[in-house]
């Protein structure tokens, strides 16, 4: 008769619970502890059962989607993908928007519990590492997205955000730009944190200074979008080129330079990153790279997929896929101007 | 003792459930069995106890959400601000997007009766009727919103349609326009009857005449509004203001007129009914008639609550709310210019 997880809990005098915790390598288990479990389940040629705790969950064909928003076209793209998706493997995906708050969150992964969904993805704030590694340790299929959520035992999709950031600065220098603007997301935020990455990368490569005066970043909203971009045309030495680095602050910044007469790209190349279906109907369309959000969506069904189904599921279940942006040059970036 | 459900249909010789249904006004059940079910109620004295109902279906703090899609701003507002009121008053709303498909649709309201949802608010397709009203006699909060499911028992919130278009046809009569554009949704879906019907009734007020060839008709999609956009622009005597009718047709046919470099409002004056965020960043900024899809949620979380809670339930369920449209006038109308 196979070790069951009880059998080795036993062997290492500890919990199931923590006996699961630790052989999924979960940071709350003491190292002392993971190694006496580890331990345990070599002793007794412990192999876990994945296809069948997977076969067992699927109870309700439910699986949950947690989103910030549903504003920016990351966000809907990867609803709707996932839900189009679902509706042809006879799921039912429900999303849950929380305006980023943490709590509102938490509440929704509780309810994917309570109510037995089968699995979950988690395009959300990044917190509440401990409610997804609770989920994956009851077997629910979990895949994180957009954020990385630090500690988490399951797999996610990223959009490769440092070489999205990366691809608009090269761009950009590549038209001849030397002063360049960022508005950016918050270094906290993977994105923000690795947009910003990408971009110094880039300027380092070229040999090119960073001029702190021209770098915003900021939360995630319109108005930081604005004030930043307002900031920037009136520094004495204003920028030739601008690279908005999400969408929310894009929403601020393009009908400020919208007011101002701002001629684009004859005054100001711009570029936008994860794109939005106004991007191109922006007058000019807007030079983007697009995070194809719609691919990401689909890397995080597959991934969802297998744990449903138990397929590969004994090759290990944490794995990190990148999708890599894709420049899309339309009428906003140009040589700048000889004054 | 009071007389219960049970007690009515033993008297009138059918089902609970068809009691039930005969009560509630079912057009499944046959008017004779209605008569039937009617008078034993009356002879028994029954009265249905719809606060005892409601509080016993509080079962799993569940509220589910169907729209079309979350790509249009009514759409993800309705979607927001029920989610967020929903935090407030310890529920949690799941969305589903359907694509417009009634089949997906009706595999969520199936959902959402299997998992004992407490309420449902369906901003969908306007089919499904059956499922919708099995909800209602279930004793689930439902709501429907956006567009008349035919027949539904639940009350509703809708945007006024046929003011919108009439508020947005006096504002282009208003400037001198006389040869106006139309791009709206099909006649068979509520929004595209009723914005038609305002369009016409404020031409015929103003005693002009609708010119057959301006007005165009169809699904709700970018292609269509792009085909038409070009379509009217290309007439030999093109009109001189242009009403486009919902998000999805404005998506396809302000991209098709930016491509034709046309001046706007110098060569033609556009409005756009509904609104979306980016109405505003448009170059020039667009008029539109705003249909206040915040307000409508919020309405329809009204009609939610109170029967969540039993509250005001005594008077007949099925209401039907209009909300009033705005109209918001920015750049994109001026008078004609005078050739």
């Amino acid at each position: 008769m196979p070790a069951t997880l009880n059998s080795v809990a036993v062997a290492a005098g500890v919990s199931t619970s923590t006996a699961s915790r630790a052989l999924s390598g979960h940071p709350s288990v003491l190292p002392t502890t993971r190694a006496r479990v580890e331990a345990a389940a070599a002793a007794l040629r412990y192999q876990p059962n994945r296809t069948a705790s997977a076969l067992r969950t699927r109870r309700t064909g439910l699986l949950g989607l947690v989103v910030n928003n549903l504003r920016t076209a990351t966000f809907h793209t990867i609803a709707e993908t996932l839900q189009s998706w679902a509706g042809d493997h006879d799921y039912q995906v429900l999303v849950c928007t929380t305006g980023g708050n943490p709590d509102r969150e938490a509440d929704f992964l509780r309810s994917v519990r309570a109510h037995h969904f089968d699995g979950v993805v988690v395009a959300g704030s990044g917190a509440n590492t401990d409610l997804v590694n609770g989920l994956v340790e009851d077997g629910r299929a979990v895949v994180t997205m957009n954020r990385e959520v630090p500690g988490s035992l399951a797999p996610s999709v990223m959009s490769a955000y440092e070489q999205a950031a990366r691809l608009a600065t090269e761009h950009l220098i590549g038209l001849g730009h030397v002063r360049i603007g960022v508005i950016g997301g918050p270094p906290e935020v993977t994105s923000g944190r690795l947009h910003h990455a990408g971009f110094t990368a880039a300027m380092a490569a070229a040999g090119l200074p960073v001029d702190p005066d021209l770098v915003h970043r900021g939360p995630f909203t319109p108005d930081v979008g604005q004030a930043a971009a307002k900031e920037l045309m009136a520094h004495p030495e204003p920028p030739t080129a601008l690279l908005v680095s999400n969408h929310e602050a894009s929403f601020g910044a393009l009908p400020a330079l919208g007011e101002r007469g701002l001629e684009v790209p004859g005054e100001l190349s711009v570029v936008c990153t994860e794109d939005e279906p106004f991007y191109s109907w922006w007058s000019p369309p807007l030079t983007t790279v697009d995070n194809r959000a719609a691919l990401q969506a689909q890397r995080a069904a597959a991934l969802l997929l297998a744990q449903l189904t138990g397929a590969g599921v004994d090759e290990p279940v944490r794995r990190a896929e990148l999708v890599e942006p894709l420049l899309v040059v339309r009428g906003s970036t140009a040589p700048p101007r000889v004054s």
